[in-house]
């Protein structure tokens, strides 16, 4: 693993590629918003002009950008990252997207003895910024492992999950936990304010038993200052439960809490809270009990 | 705060009174069952017949019992536990109930100079036992810090929330995180299972990020290995959803996460699984989804 390529450079993908950078890696870049590259290839990184160019030069290429419609551009696309990478090479999709999506990607790599991992991340901006993301991936645990000192350079808690798509369908795990924790936490804080309680004095006694979450302690104490900036962005997290509805019927798999917290956050992208973060749900549910 | 008396001695009653004991309080006891004071009995607790009659013997009466209806009759019931109190004593109650009630209990007392808290806690059977329950209470700050030598006996975060019903108000905030989060994480691990992966590692990795919870980190694991044996019964759990739900119905609240949680819990009480721990919701969503 030593030439690394990186497509999307984002907020997420450009702070894991400074990463990469600071250790020394020869780094490819590309993105579909040139400018938002600038600032890594002042830090060594070489801009190269197409998804395919970086993936020609690259052992691993990763790609971190945004649905996964791009996702299936991007690797699968004519003159894409899997049309231009070499035998032997590894692709890694750490975008949150499709896990049939990611079985698709490893079928078609295979077939030209490329490897391919999905490995989404959790831990959003500041993750990325402190290299602290958790990183679940599936694929071959062959390819995880050559990859592994990378994924490392920018994670802390990283898991081999299991075969292609398992990375994906992880992190779907995870977005189901907070879909309907967030639920229960603007819920709670609703009744507290309504029943005239002090929000800080309720998180401060609740947070520490058993309603203790991150999403309580984290999310609910922005709630309380007023504070709906993105962490992460509603607009992002809607993808994300769209993915795991879809996964989840694919399956034959009934969630009705992830289709109620679903519907509560299309309603506050209704509302245009898209960028704002995830606790900005608050609103939603504020506004639905209001005169 | 000299004489102690304690009516309700059930799982967390008993645990509860032992500290009391264990400190040298004189205390007396009553249950509407004797046979279970009697360890209590044997370790120095005086038995008395009615409540009432333990009211009449102590300068703080502690109850903990089953339902709302429950506590309006030992309390306000005709010769119980107020009736019986004497002017500047203390009357705590600590089952879980509800707000109005706790506000009714604290003006009929303060029209016989009888000062009244309502402290739930959480934290469970084994909170009760190792002593580290958290106490949210409510009333008068005066007769809060009375009583805050002997709820430091039972409990490790103890707060006083504000005026009287502020800390039903609390737990009833503390149940509603609960309620949305065990189904985020009873559906999380549904969907982990079908798509075929170890849950246990599932668990190790989203658990510690964004989704992390108590719910998650303990009762997911339980779920995991089977074992369903309650830290927390659903039937209680039920009755203080139902009490969460009245009193923000009254307080013209909508809480639609609460409300969808409520009704699988009921479904889990349909299937005879009362007396199973809150996890058991996962059995509820699992039978939902198979053929």
């Amino acid at each position: 693993m030593k030439k690394i390529g990186w497509i999307g450079t984002g907020v997420m993908g450009k702070s894991m590629c400074i990463h990469i950078l600071k250790n020394g890696y020869p780094l490819s870049v590309y993105n579909r918003t040139k400018e938002k590259a600038g600032e890594l290839c002042k830090e060594g990184a070489a801009w190269l002009a197409t998804p395919g160019d970086v993936a020609a030069a690259s052992d691993v290429t990763f790609t971190m950008v945004g649905e996964p419609a791009d996702v299936e551009q991007v690797i699968l696309g004519k003159g894409g990252v899997l049309a231009r990478s070499r035998p032997g090479s590894v692709i890694v999709d750490m975008t949150t997207s499709e896990p049939s999506l990611a079985r698709r990607i490893y079928e078609e790599a295979k077939g030209k003895s490329v490897s391919s991992l999905d490995a989404p991340v959790s831990g959003g901006d500041i993750g990325a910024r402190e290299g602290t993301l958790a990183i679940m991936a599936g694929g071959d645990e062959e390819a995880f492992k050559r990859v592994l000192p990378v994924f490392e350079l920018m994670g802390k808690n990283i898991a081999y999950m299991g075969g292609p798509g398992m990375g994906q369908h992880t992190k779907m795990s995870n977005q189901i936990v907070i879909a309907a924790a967030m639920v229960g936490v603007v819920e709670s804080l609703l009744y507290a304010r309504r029943a005239g309680l002090d929000l800080d004095a309720v998180i401060d006694i609740i947070g520490k038993g058993a309603a203790s979450s991150w999403c309580l302690n984290q999310l609910g104490r922005r709630i309380v200052k007023g504070d709906f900036a993105p962490g992460f962005y509603i607009r992002h997290f809607v993808k994300d439960m769209g993915i795991a509805l879809l996964e989840a019927r694919r399956m034959k798999l009934s969630l009705p809490g992830l289709a109620l917290a679903n519907q509560f956050y299309i309603a506050a992208m209704a509302e245009g809270l898209e960028t704002e973060g995830t606790q900005a749900l608050y609103k939603v549910l504020d506004r639905l009990n209001r005169p």
